[in-house]
């Protein structure tokens, strides 16, 4: 097992290895005494690993209730979070007690929230069950659901006091849902880790995939430790995001957050002026499409509106080489400049 | 004008002083510089004071919008949450803006919540149009809505950025709100400051408004500014609440806060053993009805539910006189026995 620790505003552990699922009561207990523990997570989680969560719950010690919302993105709203906040209500969880998040990125965030408003703020325990919430939602304390203006535009900065990544259950997850994690796994190669990126482009991180999820989580927690509340060099996170949100909208979201990330590293390194071979390389071996069907005015449009935007200006990750990038503040109306560069059109 | 800085995670300046209405675009400038500025309140304080609020924002070089929802206690939900924050999107308020919560302590609850989530945390000036809301709400970052379960069981802690109390609105409430409002000064009285009680007495307060809120505007402060997270001293806050509460509830809410207060003040000073007279002689000089309408059995059993509660303890703030106070944790089985002390039943 591999421990990594997070210091934030609060401090905590990620723990990742085979089996955690299973002893989620005996590694929850080490962070808070028997209670009530109230695990919120989606239908499709629930049917797998509910009861072996909620059994391991009571075999340490704890009252454990699960309240189970349907799966998907369209379902990560207010409407599903007062539903949450009405049910930990009904059930008398009061302000000792603990939530559970167990789930991907969809009821990690939305779950996250809820214990970030019920009674101002639970402790809570996140187990993330697919490959991109493991490297990423579970990390950094940012929870949120979407509006219709746009993705995780209500939300809050909230630490949880355990995260578990099991292994075994990452190692079980369909191609989709690996593809959309290795795309985070590959922007922090880019950021910060020559290494990792190879491993990726090879696809020897599949052997593996405890220390490269632990890997992948420490970096993420430099950056997170640095700037909490995402106003410095967290930007660096959004390495292939503002390219790629931007791909997302396009699609309606039918393209997945990792299909958009993976887009937005090439169009990154494109509009950074570096060789976009390796990258190409490494999007195909992780099984992502490194092309991204939009032109570049779709997409400039689609970037506009994006929340990162500043009074004008917008923040861009490029890469200078493979483990290193630079942060570039530009004016909105660069954008469909370096729209068109990303996307190698003549302006 | 009065000027009382608060120390807290954020801090800030609570102005305290008449025609700060008409102002508030000039007072909010010194702390932002122009953006668009949203304000939310309800449909009564939006018809009073919305106009004059919007043209001094927008005299200031603010661009200025205004969403209103309907007054009451009732609309404090999840529901009209979600609708201020789906406001905020279409209106394309962004992370650098800055939110306006105007109106009593609904209103500011509200949107403050709202400023608390929209973005994951925005700016925001709170306008409190009510005394309660004045030294009480609008100091101490606490914001919430009620759930089905309980009032207030969601929220967060988010401080404003300024304060702007104007004296010469609160000159015009009428004699509901003044009451309310002076239940929670009754309380700041009785907890450190003899004067302050004495002036609520005698009336002598309504001549010095602009002091006297002030002066409970810096209690306030005191207990804050050592206990942001509501874990330690913050707790002497709650006197005359937990029995205030049980009376409210009992009540179905139709007694407002501060009635509840103001009869919870005559129960804790009554469970506390003290001398009485002058808790009631005060109670009656501000309107408000010392003695409440149901039985200890009553009041014990709807305060168990307390969201206050932790572990099966319940911390009860008992008068030691006039001007001080001392804290007692108890166990739950003992509220029955403190409540008919409360009520002066024997048991």
């Amino acid at each position: 097992m591999q421990k990594v620790h997070i210091t934030a505003s609060h401090s905590y552990d990620v723990l990742i290895g085979p089996g955690l699922i299973s002893k989620a009561g005996e590694y929850i207990s080490s962070v808070s005494k028997p209670c009530r523990a109230a695990i919120i997570t989606d239908d499709t989680v629930a049917a797998l690993y509910g009861a072996q969560v909620k059994e391991s719950l009571k075999h340490a010690g704890f009252t454990a209730d699960l309240w189970a919302f349907p799966h998907g993105e369209q379902h990560k709203t207010m409407t599903t979070l007062a539903a949450a906040l009405e049910w930990l209500g009904e059930t008398g969880v009061s302000r000792s007690d603990l939530i559970v998040a167990l789930g991907g990125g969809v009821p990690g965030d939305l779950a996250g929230f809820a214990a970030a408003v019920y009674c101002r703020g639970m402790r809570f325990a996140q187990i993330p069950t697919t490959l991109l919430a493991a490297v990423d939602s579970s990390v950094g304390g940012k929870t949120a659901v979407d509006l219709s203006s746009g993705k995780n535009m209500a939300g809050a900065f909230h630490q949880p006091d355990i995260v578990l990544c099991d292994t075994d259950v990452l190692g079980r997850l369909p191609a989709d849902l690996l593809r959309d994690g290795s795309a985070e796994m590959l922007k922090y190669g880019m950021l910060v880790d020559e290494k990792l990126f190879d491993d990726l482009s090879s696809g020897a991180w599949k052997g593996r995939i405890e220390e490269t999820v632990a890997r992948c989580v420490a970096i993420k927690q430099d950056y997170v430790v640095q700037d909490e509340e995402d106003q410095g060099v967290r930007q660096f996170l959004n390495l292939g995001h503002t390219f790629g949100h931007a791909a997302e909208k396009c699609s309606g979201f039918t393209l997945t957050h990792g299909q958009g990330v993976g887009m937005g590293l090439m169009m990154a390194s494109r509009a950074a002026g570096i060789d976009t071979e390796p990258v190409r390389r490494a999007l195909l071996a992780c099984d992502l499409t490194p092309e991204c069907p939009y032109d570049a005015a779709q997409l400039a449009q689609a970037a506009y509106s994006d929340k990162k935007r500043k009074g004008g200006k917008i923040t861009l990750v490029l890469p200078e080489k493979i483990g290193k990038c630079t942060l570039k503040t530009i004016s909105v109306e660069e954008l469909p400049c370096y729209f068109a560069k990303g996307m190698g059109e003549t302006i």
